[in-house]
């Protein structure tokens, strides 16, 4: 089948929903240009079409019945973003069994129903994606399934829950106890007026269970998983923890060796020397060791309104290059045009700098270096000098605010060609 | 094109192309699987074929000339992983005019040669493939360009050369100066007898060239890019760094702003909260920045005979799916055999634990609880207890070594038996 036009349905025009639509109708040249073919989002369904998503859409677009979307022989590929389990799992079946494709990010359904859904698309050759289901932006099923294609995996272990994982960031950082950090959690958005599933562990299970099922070809239910939140930490535990140079996060295990897959969910000591131990507040982070790759790890912001839509959007433009049957090399669709992008000159570049001066311990000196960088438009952020033994060449540090390459360059010139000056000056950039 | 066996031609046998032998042998099946197609190993060419390699390789399968890969026409897919410019520029053309597509390692050569490449390929209508360029194992250049489709990319900051990296973490932990840490890393075979290119920022140079080219669609040139390497690295200016609440590493960072992009590699001070400060020894790792996904890190390790291997085979599956024109869903290719693997019981599951008892201050509580463990096979790494206020309950916290689930399970509940004992005791697994 080859099309010049791949058309898309929406069901589910949440906060998630309006950042497909918002993604779509902003980058619609590059999903075009990525896919090989033009990628139109054709009707959007939801039970409240009149309340304002931030984004304008043609009244003609939206819809209340999801059968104007699922039995519409114009569209190709359904989305689903109304999570749980009822009615979605009747809508993507729905799907399927009209021969579209299906993208969601609905952990819940593909972890309970993952063998049935496997097997209709199979029947119905069809296929389901679900980047968005797991670690919100970060490609992780596609890094497992297609990066890491000729690994066996061997382990997982995954921050997989943005919520948990600020909350114990902040118990550890500053010392508050569940109770304050759930709050502010809630204050800022990364927690639900009703934090359970979040925080009793299940939505790091349901992630966990689909990384299994796709990485070892298993079929892991619910009954499998041991679970176990966080809901009774005590910051004293936290406090121990620190003492014995780990932190505490929520993590998300698979495990197979040669007596099977063991798959659990619970709150850990990690060691403060693992990468895993150094992300932080709403971040997850997925760590996957394969047999030939070893380890690896993949991170990013688990969950929010732009970083879900992009693995959404990732999983259309794949199933809509499949669907037009694009075979020309992947040039083509790189993200942008070619030579039309300009390269600028360092000049230009901004950051902070290190400045490391060998001086003679002259008293006027840091006046006349603090003078030349403030005559090239560089503030001054801090200064160390240490030792001051008269008549000898002693080291200055000076970290700067932003400054620009030009202007430093300048600036040091000028300083080296001092007579105080003893050495060439050494300098980072910091960032 | 619809075939039922793809033919694979290796061009290098070295110690990637022995890694990518090893693994078509030892991994066929799950290659087959992944590709929906059987991935043929037919010939390898080297111009030394005798020397051993660590794995058998049928006689009749090695070649000294590279025309027996290049002019066969049942080859599919060559792989180039001779490294450097010549003859690998003839080997790759020669191919892709042959109408092969190409999988390749050689980040020198696509990154001078890019442009000449892309429209070879695009007049051939073939693809050329180049994760292992990039990271080694790390999925980046598909993470980029599939996982992050639908973002524009708007800066990349990696640490890209194990060997700097490598220098550079010794040199931080260690106070080692320059040199001692060199040497160090060549002895571990970190560095080459030679290490120029590394540690002057060349090799960091072709691989952000690599990444910016396919990230921005761009056409960056050797001359525009700014390179300082780390040769002259003072460990004075580590210890700073760290007392600045820095570390130092060799970034390789390239920017998109609306007048354009810039692409840089030099040493640079990292704040020490952020993620790639704690990418340490001969790990690499990538940060990306895309539009819609936020901040993004993919990590592992970025050289070494079978992470590269993992690359290039990757690479291949990719292409293999492709030629065959497998459309079957993606299923029928997951890593494993569905329901067949067996799911192991949290019992049996091993780790360290963290144990903290409240019990009352007797003398003979410790006693009693490490005999109550060491009965269930569980040894005491280390106990802390504080505050020793008679008659009052007390905290005694112990970290175990490794000890099975089931009997760890039954310790805690004979010792929260114990009159003693005052509360359930809290326990953490460490990881």
């Amino acid at each position: 089948m080859s099309k010049n036009c791949v058309n898309v349905g929406l069901i589910g025009f949440g906060t998630i929903g309006a950042g497909v639509v918002k993604l779509f109708s902003r980058s619609a040249e590059l999903i075009n240009r990525k896919s090989g073919v033009k990628v139109a989002l054709k009707k959007i369904c939801d039970i409240d079409i009149k309340k304002s998503r931030g984004i304008k859409v043609p009244k003609s677009m939206l819809t209340t019945k999801a059968a104007d979307v699922l039995n519409d022989p114009e569209i190709d590929i359904v989305i689903e973003l109304i999570g749980g389990y009822k009615p979605a799992y009747d809508f993507v079946m729905a799907a399927i069994k009209n021969k579209k494709h299906v993208v969601t990010a609905n952990k819940a359904l593909i972890s309970k129903y993952w063998a049935e859904l496997k097997s209709a698309c199979m029947k119905n050759s069809v296929e389901i994606m679900a980047e968005a289901s797991v670690g919100g932006g970060i490609p992780i099923l596609r890094g497992i399934d297609k990066g890491l294609a000729a690994n066996r995996i061997k382990k997982i272990t995954g921050i997989l829950n943005g919520t948990c994982n600020y909350i114990l960031t902040r118990m550890s950082l500053e010392k508050m106890d569940f109770g304050a950090a759930l709050k502010e959690a809630q204050k800022k958005g990364f927690a639900e007026a009703d934090p359970t599933l979040d925080i009793e562990g299940y939505d790091a299970m349901h992630k966990i269970i689909v990384l299994s099922n796709l990485s070892f070809g298993a079929n892991v239910r619910e009954k499998d998983v041991y679970v176990r939140g966080i809901k009774d930490t005590n910051a004293v535990d936290i406090l121990y923890a620190d003492e014995l140079g780990y932190v505490m996060k929520l993590l998300s295990v698979a495990e197979l060796d040669d007596k099977g897959i063991n798959v659990r969910v619970h709150p850990a000591f990690v060691e403060k020397s693992r990468l895993l131990a150094s992300v932080n507040y709403e971040y997850n982070a997925v760590y996957v060791k394969g047999d030939a790759v070893g380890e690896t790890m993949f991170y990013g912001k688990g969950a929010g309104e732009m970083p879900t839509a992009s693995a959404v959007l990732s999983d259309v433009i794949y199933l809509a290059r499949n669907i037009s049957g694009e075979k020309k090399p992947r040039f083509k669709s790189a993200a942008g045009k070619g030579a039309a992008v300009r390269i600028k000159k360092l000049d230009d570049v901004r950051s902070k700098f290190y400045l490391r001066f060998s001086v003679a311990d002259n008293a006027g000196v840091l006046a006349s270096i603090a003078g030349i960088l403030g005559k090239n438009n560089i503030s001054i952020e801090s200064v160390i000098q240490k030792a001051r033994h008269a008549h000898e060449k002693v080291p200055v540090v000076i970290m700067t605010y932003e400054a620009r390459e030009a202007d430093m360059k300048r600036a040091l010139k000028k300083i080296d060609s001092l007579e105080v000056v003893k050495q060439k000056t050494v300098f980072y950039r910091v960032v």
